[in-house]
């Protein structure tokens, strides 16, 4: 299978193995050093099926990937996961959507039998990553990465650096309270910015409003709608850019980034949020916060790849 | 005036001089590398004069302290003031308290005819500053500060450093909404956390409550109240430290802190406020959040000018 990677990958040191782990899928890519993502394998993770399954999942994944090429060509093993997780000690602390993750030491138990180093990190942090070194956040020293899909992560670069926090726990942006006392969020906790605008708040929503005519609505069906000016799909649209204008008007004043980069499934219509996000953040952010560039993600589903890949290849090269 | 001064402290570049410019006041004072605070002056802040009548004020306070010791002794000035303003460049943008701060380079015009360097923070962070290197959170990498009066400021320190942002503008946490489209907030906004858990707000909801009685409260008042057993005093300190709690919980998933620090003079009743906002963390925080201490801060109405000083000392030493 070498053959579909060229020549040049085979240098050694010049791959990194990736691992970008959520709740409903899991992918693992070989990464070069310039973000080309090479050998991409896709799976429905074993979310219910315990923490160890999970983990021999990823495990026959990253042998796939590695039968592939040399393994010196291979410089280390990145894998990024929903948190709470421990980055420091590579510790999954208590990730909802993951059965029997919680208190996992799963960058140890990966490494075991493997000849690199794992590296483990945030998702959202890693996708921040991603886009700050090779996407839409390239040269900035200061960005806010938000992925909006089933839920709200995210990541930050605060003066140059990825901002870590205790344990590497920063930026669990989509658990700020925006509404005191509002509607339960999967975290436990009330009001969550993830509650009103993931892209879960949104389709559900949209099935209160359909509920009548028994249609099971998905984000892209009422985007759709929206383009052909359907009233409804118009409104649901508008308040979904108010939810994330209030947010995003949060983390101008909280991180004072020089761009907001959007990404997650909901960014695919960034065009159609844009605007009300702009009409919130232009009324409602301190004058000095409001002219800052708001804008899509560029690399997709593969942020989260890139950007653990970017920081194997940076901890080997100090 | 030297006398009131150790000879120790006549050394070359051993002291700053610090302003700290406040809506309301004023404070001045020559601080030495090892916080020491001397000759404070506190005045009333001609905050309704103009811009260039407050930069006159602090001119002519610098030349009061600079007049108590020999030029050489001091190394530079530091200003701290209210946000926004460009620390970068040293530009007040649009300070709301005091007139005529809007697109002012406060830093250029103070040092023009003086023979030292003027250094500008933003207030929040140089207390920050101050409770990181003298204060409460001495030796931590990562904290939130966080002052409780008029309006809610803060600052931050991250991964062992000051986090500054585009143009030094990130921490300005009393701006996150926690009610959307709640109260009017100063800054024209609606729901912020200044807008519910402010000392003005703490005191406008007693206000409402006592204002058949036609009484004025305090907030020293309703605490003393409180600290007595009286049932309204008792309910309004419970729904501060539950509005302080959202907020602070929000700041433990955004920045992820070894520690938050409570100033301000609301933080003068910490011990009233702190089980309330303990429960609300310990019931609401994802659980790796629950066990990051909240403490007072130890330098009270110095930490400004302890850390605009401290910034100076940092600032010719690297």
């Amino acid at each position: 299978m070498a053959s579909q990677i060229g020549p040049n990958l085979i240098m050694s040191g010049s791959l990194a193995i990736a691992v970008d782990l959520g709740g409903t899928q899991v992918r693992a890519a070989l990464v070069a050093k310039d973000a080309t993502v090479h050998s991409q394998l896709i799976e429905n993770t074993h979310a219910s099926s315990g923490g160890h399954v999970v983990l021999e999942q990823i495990r026959e994944m990253i042998g796939t990937l590695a039968g592939k090429v040399s393994a010196a060509s291979v410089l280390g093993v990145g894998l990024c996961a929903p948190g709470p997780l421990d980055a420091q000690s590579g510790i999954a602390l208590s990730t909802p959507t993951i059965n029997g993750f919680s208190d996992l030491p799963i960058g140890q138990l990966l490494s075991d039998g493997l000849p690199w180093d794992v590296q483990v990190e945030n998702d959202g942090i890693a996708a921040a990553q991603g886009e700050w070194k090779h996407g839409a956040g390239q040269g900035q020293e200061n960005l806010v990465y938000v992925t909006i899909s089933t839920g709200i992560g995210g990541g930050v670069v605060a003066d140059g650096q990825i901002l870590h926090g205790r344990k590497g726990m920063a930026g669990h942006i989509g658990h700020m309270t925006i509404v005191a006392d509002g509607v339960l969020c999967p975290c436990g906790n009330k009001g969550c910015w993830e509650a009103y605008a993931s892209g879960t708040a949104f389709t559900a929503r949209a099935n209160e409003v359909r509920n009548e005519d028994g249609v099971v609505t998905s984000a892209k069906s009422i985007f759709d709608d929206a383009r052909r000016g359907a009233k409804y799909a118009v409104e649901l649209v508008d308040q979904e850019a108010e939810f994330l204008g209030i947010g995003i008007t949060n983390l101008l004043h909280l991180y004072s980034p020089d761009i907001v980069i959007l990404g997650g499934g909901m960014a695919k219509d960034f065009d159609m949020l844009e605007p009300g996000i702009s009409r919130h953040v232009t009324k409602c952010a301190m004058p000095p916060f409001r002219d800052v560039p708001i804008v899509p993600a560029t690399l997709e589903s593969s942020s989260g790849l890139v950007g653990v890949a970017s920081m194997v290849f940076t901890a080997h090269s100090s």
